[in-house]
């Protein structure tokens, strides 16, 4: 299936009326399914229905499995495949990934809601502690990286980078993102290293699988460590975007819009450097900010 | 709890770097659970937990019920409240809806996926069948409003509107629109009368929650239809967005940004006129062209 999608419309522009082909970013269900155990007694479960873009459908799965903290090495993973369930039109719409035999995913997350503990009915800051029993960190437990079990102070290095280099990172991403520029519906998340050089961007309809798509595919092509990098964001900065990224361990992320209240916190409580409201000139800092160099610090008056 | 909160930060202007208070849009979970069966039988049931900004939560709740199709008439509610579960800080996170005795809530699309029906596996196509086989329109079947079960065909009345009014909307709406002036981060969705004069405006990190909040309050105020009447959304319009004004029989849809493939084939399939990236003096038209005026029409070339 293509990324985009041609189709007729009305277009009104001042007092003209005219009917136009119109480029509009294509969406549809994937259903992600997960199989698990041993011979004899595999195990298929249907993890999510997300609302994509289709293509790069192998990425999405891989980067939902890791961000989602389902399996945290890319050596668990023997097969990632479309099948074709039901639907005579034979579309691309279910994908299954098959975990070597040996592996025991952790389905919790999938199976009971997420964003709720045992000790907490729901809230935030429930939300945050149950992230700290998972991540951060591809493939590496706290003690891997240094800390207690619990005690997850600051991601990553102290890798420190020039502001001028974060405001010029939306430019670079503007020239990279295709079919944005043809439909205008699609965010977009983008790995930068720390010297301001694209790795690589994704797009989707949803933010979040846009940001799945590129972990999925950075994990693909053999990355291991995600520090140092910077994610830089089309959009919003959301909990979910910023607890994504946390899980991998990036350590600064820039977003070109406003982040929210539970992003903040879990940026601060994670240690990860998070940048709202990039603009040519301008951006807020509002955690770790000792990964940005500040020549001059003014007090506001 | 507040709809947002004041929080330092630093910010990079120019050559410049103070720090300042920021606002930011607050970010909380909130479980959506629903209470019903007659006396001595009652089932709770946790039907969601969504990202919010906190306020206007028993209208997000209400709204959800009707915009999946849980519920159709606002008879069916005895009581909405927040409950305080296991939380020491009495967070209002968990809202519970008591349905009256008699009502047998349509909990399949809570249990089971949404987006699959039985006869195709999971697509586009299927995702529009199995929102046929729900709504739309507000206490009422397909044959309350002149239809056949199954043969949607076109939503509402033939409201006709002229295309300057439209353009007008986004105008009225950012004046209207108090959090997002702070603090940047929120989605807004706003309901208009057929004369462009404003009923209602809800903002909310979530677009589906601004949404459910919109279509909540509606319902709680007596709204018992929502045709004529006009939707504004400040972002794009997803799948998702459609559907759940779908469920409403909205007749026009205006949206800020782009809209994606099957929202515009959801909105063709519903008769729903759908209007995007409405700009200061231009507009696209996707589906039922008919409501709006177009008195010149010019074919492109």
């Amino acid at each position: 299936m293509n990324s985009s999608v041609q189709r007729p419309g009305i277009k009104i522009t001042g007092d003209r009326v005219h009917s136009a082909q119109d480029l509009l970013a294509v969406e549809e269900p994937l259903e992600i399914r997960i199989a698990y155990g041993p011979t004899g007694c595999r195990r298929v479960t249907n993890l999510a229905v997300t609302m994509r873009t289709p293509g790069q459908d192998a990425e999405l799965a891989l980067g939902f499995l890791f961000t989602e903290g389902i399996i945290t090495r890319p050596s668990e993973i023997q097969d990632i495949r479309h099948v074709f369930v039901g639907c005579e039109e034979r579309r691309e719409n279910v994908i299954l990934i098959s975990l070597t035999e040996d592996v025991n995913p952790n389905l919790g997350k999938a199976e009971r809601n997420f964003y709720t503990t045992s000790s907490c009915g729901v809230c935030g800051k429930a939300s945050i502690d149950a992230i700290r029993t998972i991540g951060p960190g591809l493939g590496r437990t706290p003690a891997d990286i240094g800390r207690a079990p619990g005690d997850v102070g600051n991601v990553g290095s102290g890798c420190r980078i020039a502001p001028d280099l974060i405001l010029k990172l939306p430019a670079t991403l503007s020239v990279a993102q295709e079919i944005f520029a043809e439909t205008g519906g699609l965010h977009a998340a983008a790995l930068f290293d720390d010297n301001g050089e694209l790795f690589l961007v994704r797009e989707d309809v949803g933010r979040h699988n846009a940001l799945d798509k590129l972990i999925g595919a950075s994990i693909a092509s053999g990355r291991r460590s995600f520090d140092p990098s910077i994610l830089l964001l089309s959009g919003r900065a959301s909990f979910e975007l910023v607890q994504k990224a946390a899980m991998t361990g990036i350590p600064v992320i820039a977003a070109v819009g406003a982040p929210s209240s539970l992003a903040v916190a879990l940026a601060e409580e994670f240690g990860i450097t998070l940048i709202g409201f990039l603009r040519p000139k301008r951006l807020n800092i509002y955690s770790a900010p000792q990964r940005i160099q500040l020549p001059v610090y003014e007090t506001a008056h």
